[in-house]
């Protein structure tokens, strides 16, 4: 009985744990509409920009960096001029498409 | 043609809206993480407190307020002295264990 309780509280704590690390990297508004946008595809700052209505260029800019820096997606820069750049999903932040697309189901369903 | 692109562009709106009526509800990090105190079960308020490490009286009775108020808990008073409170997630707040699960499986494999 000691045994099992100890278990389950361990699987609690590691349970929290991950949801909390998940968190670190998609825990705010704009990151995770930034995550939808990119799952259509790859993106150019201007385009995102344009479909996150209400962000601002600094938030983006921000929100853009800690997602390339967590390697959730790569930055693509075209030697153009101006220059241009694209954004898209890495193999970890396609991952977090099943994230996204559980709460596009619970929001069509819940809300 | 046109049909196909009305269409697409229809599909990712509502996703959109979809994603975002999501977030209005759990699009915070305390109550990400009330929720998944919840997802074990029944909890009283000073339960939550105590796991929820780092959490002030304040923000979570305004998280759970704002949970019971969007259909996602509900709060059973018992009057006992000091009156005690319990705090169990409704069938739509249950609904949210899918999300809560992507996010644990997500920090578990890619953090």
């Amino acid at each position: 009985m000691i045994r099992k309780l100890r278990y389950t509280s361990m699987t609690n704590t590691d349970e929290k744990f991950c949801v909390q690390k998940t968190l670190k990297i998609i825990g705010s508004k704009w990151t995770v509409l930034i995550l939808r946008e990119l799952c259509d595809g790859t993106k150019r700052f201007g385009e995102l920009e344009k479909n996150l209505e209400g962000i601002s260029s600094k938030t983006l800019s921000i929100r853009l960096k800690e997602l390339e820096k967590n390697g959730i997606l790569k930055k693509k820069i075209y030697p153009t001029i101006p220059p241009k750049a694209e954004y898209t999903l890495t193999p970890k932040g396609q991952s977090l498409k099943s994230i996204i697309s559980s709460m596009h189901e619970w929001g069509e369903h819940y809300t």
